[in-house]
């Protein structure tokens, strides 16, 4: 079986849509970042990098957020989460979940976790300053090049839609307009309306104990 | 015919050489990043991240260097360059392709083009100053945790190798000592004898006109 670990209010939401909507039998184990957990020694032999997601399956553990809903799409043909029979549509897939891990989610951790990249506190500020620019920059884009609607990919719901949502979560705390970018708005209330992704958020929003 | 638009010294590299050892029929067209071409209209038509790297093929462009190898390894599936049929080891290809993406290659970033996170020119120089920590940090872990060898994956070369060879180019520049990571520096140098890797940087060194 496998087992998500997660923590609320992370990218690991995506996967855990994934999860859902692939109807994989699964659990959870949520890290608790108030305490530091994963930064302990239990949860860096799950995953080195310290961080979440991570998804421990029979042959190993997986990280990364693209690979892990790939791996879901794969594993899971029946639930047609990716074009799999299709190098180029598949490729196309990857290259918007690649674009949200490595420029959308770092423009947004500029905010929250400066400190990856400078140990210095004015610098820390001047990112947090920023950053409305920096990840309004890249909503501007995918409400302008990459969301065909009403899905990512356009007729057909992808692994692309619930890691758009996922990140989408952070628009207003990213200090973004949401009027600028009425397309992602309405996507992200599309997928709020599906009932895997109520069940994945009801779990991670759960108590803890 | 796929046509790979690159800029030397960058991550395009990865893509070239995986076209090269595809034995893929390709062509190459240089992004002139002195005269800001990447910004001009032109190309911003082709990639409207105004990035390189961009691969034109028949039914549309792709980017993101993870979903440009990984579509070389499934339209030439002869080369063998990913386990296509494991959608496990797959995903573990993609995991490591994503972490040199969204972590090594953003830490690197941090050096070169402070500017995307920041307008502070204190805060870009002490990004600049942190950075052979933080990329330090991405290949420690990598030494001890991701680099099977001899080859990323193990005894078989795939889509991992030439992005950790390419991004690899860079450890000194990012002032990494290199004696702290024998494993990466020696894989470094086994990939840079493979013909296909010599082609490919012979044809990114060539004079541009």
């Amino acid at each position: 079986m496998l087992q998500l670990y997660f923590a609320a209010n992370t990218c690991a939401l995506a996967t855990h849509i994934a999860l859902e909507e692939a109807g994989a039998d699964y659990s959870t184990v949520r890290v608790d970042f108030r305490s530091n957990e994963q930064r302990g020694p239990e949860y860096l032999a799950i995953n080195p990098k310290g961080r979440v997601p991570a998804l421990v399956a029979d042959r190993g553990i997986l990280t990364e957020t693209p690979a892990m809903l790939a791996f879901v799409a794969q594993a899971f043909p029946a639930a047609a989460l990716a074009p799999l029979d299709d190098a180029f549509a598949f490729a196309q897939v990857q290259a918007f979940n690649s674009y949200l891990c490595s420029t959308v989610h770092v423009a947004h951790a500029h905010r929250m976790r400066g400190y990856r990249w400078t140990d210095d506190e004015a610098a820390i500020a001047a990112m947090q300053r920023f950053a409305p620019r920096s990840v309004g920059a890249c909503f501007a884009l995918i409400e302008q090049h990459m969301l065909a609607g009403p899905w990512v990919m356009g007729e057909t719901y992808s692994i692309c839609d619930p890691y758009l949502f996922t990140l989408a979560q952070w628009i207003e705390g990213d200090s973004v307009d949401p009027a600028t970018i009425p397309k992602v708005m309405a996507h992200r209330q599309r997928v709020s309306e599906r009932p895997a992704v109520r069940r994945a958020i009801a779990a991670e929003l759960a108590p803890a104990f």
